[in-house]
């Protein structure tokens, strides 16, 4: 058993193309012995985003602080703290902080994605 | 895309040997399109407590609300709102609620295990 909370995890900037503003952190992934998936923590700075992209994994979220927008294509979503969200195999998305404090959510994805 | 919150989400009473005063709640499973694992929700009354036994299956937890102690074999942890465990597979386990309000904790689980 691992019990960790997110003070105690690494933050390291994300940096690739049509990133902005985001740090990520994996409290419990592959490392620890998690044998099918992993849970990610991305935090997104007032105006930063996530890529404008699709890819064959899914996305499970659940929203733990601030509010935003999920991109459904070109379809903008709003998404606050408690949503819960699936973003399906191959759905073009994207997360937007829209607002003024940190967009801090999880992103549970399989474990060769993590 | 698939959004939503957890009070839409139905609560369904747990009846299995050894809980008591647990209900659960799927903001995102299989029948919303998710491929590998699914967000379960588990909200124990004070005094509730789920099983305490084995599985095949891992748990990945994130505690919502509240506070109790998760037991690896017999030795209880103190767990809270905001800490992350990682149950691994076959682990013994139990998670019980010690406080005077109710314990939520998300429980990611493989599909199968929904």
């Amino acid at each position: 058993m691992k019990i960790t909370r997110l003070n105690e995890c690494q933050a390291v900037p994300v940096n690739m193309e049509g990133i902005k503003g985001v740090t990520k952190q994996v409290p419990i992934g592959k490392v620890d012995g998690a044998p099918h998936f992993s849970i990610r923590v991305f935090t997104l700075e007032p105006g930063g985003h996530t890529p404008h992209h699709s890819h064959e994994s899914e996305h499970l979220n659940y929203v733990l602080e601030g509010s935003g927008e999920a991109m459904e294509g070109d379809t903008p979503h709003p998404i606050r703290q408690g949503d819960y969200l699936l973003v399906k195999p191959h759905e073009v998305h994207q997360y937007r902080n829209t607002g003024e404090t940190p967009l801090v959510f999880m992103c549970m994805v399989p474990s060769a994605y993590e």
